[in-house]
């Protein structure tokens, strides 16, 4: 199943004030612990969640496709219900969402690394000696303080953290099909701008004015003497969550990444909390003013990359600890689950199935415990993650019947 | 979901000398035995097997599609990540690669059989009474000897078994929209032989031409005086593993069919094994000269056509008793499935879904049975064949990250 049935064929229904709140707790799914034998969901202390999953049809999300390990941008799109495949987001759009740069439609955006090169122009260090973040800012406050982009086009540099910033140029006719110029290793050369289709050819100039001048203000840097671009991708809007679903959507994360990509389909992005405490008072104060609600918690995936799974475990458990301030809402559908899997012991994102909860009215209970085990022999099976937002609808009883 | 995101989409990393190997039990899935209610599989003593399973993520392969039998082709190309449903291979080629026939891109072959017609041309028998494979060899061996292709094909007869043979024609502008030429009953005559599109009707003159020299040599046999074709298929080669995978990849088995099938999609075929045992040495011999070893054991299926119960139980017994010889190899991801059902009970193969075990290190354990009930209840969960190497990719940390 594809989601062109929705809305193209399926009709909704039911626009009478239900309500869903999805909870993304990024990195979810783990693996085993060599001495334990349980994943981090299983070792963690949740009596709220597990309380929930026996009211809850159980399931494991395959979020992109089997063995595909999604970046963010494709396994919140999978979520919110967009094919990640034909969905894909460029790292560019990423690095300028991330920031909490607002993209307009034929943006075309790049990340742009602060390198260092030696007198002869090869790479010597791809993150210039990875300046603070402070020294980050200086060096694009300055970039921004001497450059003159070409007539009719605007370029924006913003700051994105140590060595990296967002590049966004705006303007008529731009297109993104631009290879990268960083040659991913030290002693060579950037490469030079290339375009990968003719579309590309006016963009290419600009791109390339634009980088020699940065070479020019530059030049007297003792490290960060150089710039690297890559990803460079064009910004077009996704139909969005009220179009698609009929569903007016806001977005509660501390992460500017995660307000970006809901932003991408048309979310609100309400506020800027700072803890998970702040995402939930969010949603307490917006509570009844929107049909969906988006919450993220960054934590869990933060720990796996760290390969801390004690912290891991911890970081479940303090969103288990704040999960009665959101049932207590009653919400008549309430979504648990995570993006993808960040197992410690793996310490990076991974392709392995993501367990998710579905509670409601309707729902068929399987297991008064929420967890990789559980969730295996859950009533929904395994399914894709582009398929959760059907069931999330249906959940709500807010999808007509298919056909008489 | 296609496996069109390999590699185009995806990333291959970390050729670097990971192994996987595909252990291919031919026919393993079964049904359960009206007396025990347990399947072939369940019946069997493997405890290397249950032990591997112990340590690996478990599942369900559907083959190629929900209620669809595959034949060996298709049950393999899919084990090998090709859609089998645009990936079909025609009968003729089958049959050519079953006797180990090294066919060419642009070769068209089909599947002839000996049949006896009465004189009027009626076929009273599509099997010409079955002759021994020894009176086969004779009667193609008297074809070869007097056959006169028209200029510029050439046309090779090639015993298969009793009154089988498989027909290859090599030549220019070959094509192969040709219908079969077996009424499919007795009673009736040959059917013509008529292009199924324009592009084949000067194949279809040849064919005209050989199959009226074959009734005139014959037509002086008390039995096999006629030849029924079908299955015509045109030979091309399928993209690569190496070019898709960026594995080098050897098959391993004692049957012709199967190292054909492998050599369709880029593997070396190295040996004629002549048991399980020399099928394990020639993995011995040859482990660490490739990046992935795909080992074939015919047993279960042969003893699930012949209804034997207990013959199928015993074969996958005997590969279980070998399989310490592969684990002890190491080998960073290590697979253990069939290529569909072949049920003692049934008889043929079927449509039922294929226990599937991945082990490696990244793994989420949830049974120490290998068997058709421990397998539905794994962490794969159930998916389609053509999706296994994408699983086998990621556990092998040979795919990267899908997206930023």
């Amino acid at each position: 199943m594809t989601h062109d049935l929705l809305p193209r064929e399926l009709a909704l229904k039911g626009l009478d004030g239900k309500t869903i709140i999805l909870v993304v707790l990024d990195g979810l799914g783990g693996l085993p612990h060599p001495d334990t034998g349980k994943t981090e969901l299983e070792s963690a202390s949740i009596p709220n969640l597990d309380t929930l999953a026996a009211h809850s049809s159980l399931g494991m999300i395959c979020p992109v496709a089997e063995g595909v390990t999604p970046g963010s941008g494709p396994g919140h799109l999978s979520l919110f219900g967009y094919d990640p495949i034909t969905s894909i987001v460029g790292r560019g759009i990423l690095s300028a969402l991330g920031v909490g740069f607002e993209l307009c439609p034929g943006d075309v955006a790049a990340r742009l690394n602060l390198a260092t090169v030696d007198d002869k122009g090869v790479v010597i260090d791809r993150r210039a000696g990875r300046p603070s973040d402070q020294e980050g800012r200086r060096l694009v406050d300055k970039i921004v303080g001497q450059i003159s982009p070409p007539d009719g086009v605007e370029a924006m540099f913003i700051h994105e953290k140590e060595h990296r910033m967002a590049l966004v140029l705006r303007g008529e006719g731009l297109d993104a099909g631009i290879l990268d110029t960083d040659p991913q290793k030290i002693g060579l050369k950037p490469l030079p701008v290339i375009a990968a289709d003719s579309a590309s050819t006016s963009t290419v100039n600009i791109v390339q004015d634009l980088l020699g001048q940065i070479g020019d203000i530059l030049t007297d840097e003792p490290s960060a003497n150089s710039v690297l671009a890559r990803g460079f991708a064009k910004f077009s809007s996704y139909w969005s969550f009220e179009e698609r679903y009929g569903l007016r959507a806001v977005a509660l994360a501390k992460y500017p990444m995660y307000r970006g990509i809901a932003r991408l389909v048309g979310m609100t992005a309400e506020g800027v909390p700072s803890s998970n405490d702040e995402t939930v008072g969010l949603l307490e104060d917006c509570y009844g003013g929107y049909d969906f609600y988006f919450l993220h918690f960054k934590d869990p995936d933060s720990m796996g990359h760290d390969g801390d799974f004690d912290g891991k475990v911890k970081a479940i458990e303090a969103v288990d600890a704040i999960l009665p301030r959101i049932t207590s809402l009653n919400p008549d559908v309430l979504i648990v689950t995570g993006d993808h899997s960040t197992p410690a012991i793996y310490r990076e994102h991974s392709w392995h199935h993501v367990p998710v909860l579905i509670a409601s009215q309707w729902t068929r209970p399987s297991a008064d415990k929420f967890s990789e085990t559980s969730c295996r022999g859950g009533d929904l099976g395994v399914f894709y993650g582009k398929n959760l937002m059907s069931l999330a609808l249906a959940h709500a009883v807010r999808l007509d019947k298919y056909g008489a």
